[in-house]
């Protein structure tokens, strides 16, 4: 079965965010003094072939430790969801 | 109310993914020769200080459309949820 996966690579509480920071010191002078605590982050999509979902997840998972997130400053969030049958292309 | 935001900032379908093609072919030198169709994206969180749902959704909208996402080439998501009352630190 093939599975979509989507992870979100995050910065860890505390850790600094340039890209998050200076995007919300533009906020008040275009408008925006709604918003603020604003993190910048990365997401993957990607399609995983596994036996069952928990199988697909693991996989997910594995790959978000390993190669896509730097555990040192990063959290990494995994979603997985069965695709449908058949023409799995977007 | 203050409600947390989620933007996720996507190439759209058949722009070229330079850094997502990059991870794919090293995967099955690192064992994950189930996984194929990688996509590199970006990932953005923060509050919106709104009256409902549907405005912290707009406002959240704008942000991305104005200022997240380079709508040429890119599509972004966003998903807004209600929080906590009292708090709403990280």
């Amino acid at each position: 079965m093939r599975y979509a996966a989507r992870v979100e690579v995050r910065l860890r509480p505390g850790i600094a965010d340039p890209e998050g920071a200076t995007i919300e010191r533009a906020l008040p002078a275009l408008g925006f003094d709604d918003v603020r605590e604003v993190r910048a982050g990365r997401s993957f999509r990607f399609e995983v072939d596994a036996d069952d979902e928990d199988g697909a997840r693991r996989r997910a998972e594995e790959l978000a430790h390993r190669l896509l997130a730097n555990p040192v400053i990063e959290d990494s969030e995994v979603e997985v969801h069965q695709m449908a049958p058949a023409g799995g292309s977007r």
